[in-house]
């Protein structure tokens, strides 16, 4: 064994790979080693949807280090086709498969890091293993549908589930042209949204010829010699040459399950602010790992590429003994469908009133620069408060790609980590010039109309005054 | 006098017709009047560029409101080209000459506002009458330059003074084709910017074919036949057919001065965070007014068309009686030149450290999107923090046009309004998605960097190593 420590990692994408890189430089002694069951690791798994959708043609682009780099480069081995069966906290080994092989290795380590990621949801329909039907999590799933509609030049797709990899779907495979049905469950498109604000994106794929199926249950998959011909969705039957099951994730937390360690909300590995698990020198992150709503407090479960790679950095510095505590997320998300840009970030109304807050919400509906400056669009941008305090909870917004919804988002996310309360929204001082805002812009109006509607005041704060 | 309440506004731009309009709301009865020197009120003084430059062709449309709208609409007269020539604290008493007619009347108020803004800086130099040299702060200025424009066709212009207006013209005159020299006292553009970061401004400036002459002192205007024909800048002699004068702005604040108004930095007219100044019933907000340094605490001046039209709403609150307090500003600004965006919030190292501040700065050089996703461009995220406290004192960005610096400037804005440490920034839960942002966008690579530097830690924050 020598003497140098040995850090072991199960699962080499956002968090498995960050964490490696990051353990590199602060542990420079430290031997490390990734596991995966994968052909590929540390790829934009966010990107999946451009590769497929042409935007990026190029998959090697998606990766952002080839295996063979980490060795030469950082000195970490990694290990792909490799399965680890399972994970013994008392003697501190893992049992993992060569995939390529048959063999059957117990391998030691003084750190374990799972970074297992999460899986898609799979229902036990009837039809789901026949031929074009398909999940997109992984670079290989990307793969695979890709040299399919390559090789089979499918006209038709039905898409399964309207969240973001679903309605990114969307526009990816109308980019190539498919007749393209869209079926969800609910009555709306992105569950998290509230609904008005989800029935703009809506609208905005039936305009881009997304057949939506809304409300509909998927009963069961058709096929003929072997390939998917059909969906019967609600009452309906659905012709269609592929299927994209994209009806959610599920955190990978089973093999940690079976090695003992505690399971928090939603099923993922639960892990303290310094990314430990319940399990001696086993850590976590990532979309496996749970993680702290910080407008509520509460343990919860937002998996998202952006926090894996910040829990990852977080889980290198306690490796090292550094003092770093991953202090939560706002469960921040933003997508693009076609034209529109959509997100949220913190409580939503309902969510707040579930929590505990007396919470109000107002609504902006402005362009985001002044009517003389070319460019730009319109924007809707929902704010939610707390009246007993005026802090602010959370925002959605739904908008035009070019009126750049993000900005708004981003000012927003960083008001709610910061604690600011709506009078502070009012006056906050953005940069404004006319190729970028008004000289109110959307958070600044919404700072006004809460800060009124909570005071009772009369309600003088339209957007149209603001701007006088 | 009847029974209602006199509000008197001097200026109709920014703070005082949004002080009017927000007035006319919270004070249902009360007689509201704005006397304006000028023949235009409420206009988007920001736009007066993008009218010259073509962007926006049709003036009015700078127009928030015609002048007949607010006395139709909102019951406040309005009385243009009517000079304020004196203030009387004690009788409560304004003179108001009638620059159409030779009138001058005594008008009362029960509550007087002064927006009488900013005006430019004119040097005493040689030849600033002649024909052909401009200054650009009103609707009036940009009409007589336009004018000029189509009527002579001017060839060449020197741009005097490289703030935000030098920069801002320099486009507008190159997309009109006239050759272009810009003219600065000190040896960079944009002074308030550190200079290394100005200098990719000049240098987009050059690509774009404007001749820049830096650290150059305007000694004199030549002229012919009474129309301007050069400028002794330096040692050199620059033939030209029009003179732009935009070496800086001073407050409008004679008027109040010679009426024992209290004036404070830089000569604004002193006010409190209600907007009262020294003499009872007499307030003031905009550009003529001082404003709070959010970051340092001191009283300062940062005349900004925001601040104006946010000021004026706390003046309106104070004359209602209601509590509304304005609390500061930060500086911030942004422009556009050309393809690229510039700017900046809070503090710079070097004004941090005036201020007391253990000052230090870190940069982050980014693309503002993965390099898969088209579109985007690159950024410079300069952010200075306290190495005591670890809070964010502010940020300076520039970067291409369509890289949305804009959005990097206004996250740093708000963290820096809500007091965030290094160690928030790093942890923000921003929006992500590949059409927008890297999974570590550059305010949270800015708050890696400025914590490893503070802390003394391996310098492991690369932005590289933060992409893994």
């Amino acid at each position: 064994m020598g003497g140098s420590r040995r850090l072991v990692v199960i699962g080499g994408v956002a968090g498995g790979a960050t964490f490696a890189s990051k353990a590199r430089r602060c542990c420079p002694d430290a031997e490390i080693e990734i596991y995966d069951q994968d052909e590929f690791i540390s790829y934009a798994g966010c990107g999946l949807p451009y590769f497929i959708g042409g935007h990026s043609p190029n998959w090697r682009r998606l990766l952002a280090r080839m295996p063979d780099e980490f060795e030469s480069r950082q000195n970490i081995r990694v290990f792909l086709r490799h399965r680890v069966n399972s994970i013994d906290t008392e003697n501190k080994t893992i049992r993992v498969a060569d995939l390529e092989g048959v063999s059957e290795s117990s391998i030691p380590y003084d750190t374990l890091v799972i970074g297992t990621g999460a899986a898609p949801v799979v229902p036990p329909l009837w039809g789901k293993d026949l031929d074009g039907v398909f999940v997109l999590r992984s670079l290989t799933n990307a793969l695979e549908m890709k040299s399919f509609i390559d090789l089979q030049a499918p006209h038709r797709a039905v898409i399964v589930g309207a969240g973001a990899i679903g309605l990114e779907m969307c526009e990816a495979l109308r980019r190539l042209d498919m007749e393209v049905h869209l079926v969800e469950l609910a009555e709306q498109v992105l569950p998290p949204m509230d609904a008005d604000l989800a029935s703009q994106v809506a609208s905005q794929l039936e305009r881009n010829g997304v057949t939506l199926h809304l409300g509909a249950e998927v009963k069961g998959l058709h096929g003929g010699e072997g390939t998917v011909t059909g969906v019967s969705a609600g009452t309906e039957e659905i012709e269609t040459d592929m299927v994209l099951l994209s009806i959610g994730i599920k955190p990978a937390s089973a093999l940690a399950e079976k090695a003992g360690v505690e399971l928090g909300a939603r099923g993922a590995i639960r892990v303290d602010e310094r990314m430990r698990t319940s399990a001696p020198d086993v850590l976590a992150c990532g979309d496996c790992a749970t993680t702290r709503n910080l407008v509520t407090g509460a343990e919860s479960w937002m998996p998202m590429g952006s926090t894996a790679r910040k829990q990852a950095r977080v889980a290198a510095e306690t490796v090292a003994g550094n003092e770093s505590a991953f202090p939560g997320t706002q469960g921040t998300f933003i997508l693009k469908a076609f034209d529109v840009s959509v997100g949220k970030t913190g409580l939503s109304t309902q969510e707040a009133s579930a929590a505990g807050f007396d919470a109000e919400s107002v609504d902006v509906e402005d362009s985001s620069r002044p009517g003389y400056y070319r460019g730009g669009g319109d924007i809707t941008l929902r704010v939610t408060v707390d009246r007993a305090s005026g802090r602010v909870l959370g925002a959605q917004a739904v908008g035009d790609y070019e009126a750049v919804v993000d900005k708004r988002l981003d000012i927003m996310a960083t008001a709610v980590r910061g604690g600011l309360t709506v009078t502070d929204l009012s006056f906050l001082d953005l940069a404004y010039a006319p190729p970028y805002s008004h000289p109110f812009d959307l958070p600044v109006i919404a700072g006004n109309l809460a800060e009124a509607r909570i005071m009772g005041k009369e309600c003088s704060c339209s957007a149209e005054g603001l701007e006088d």
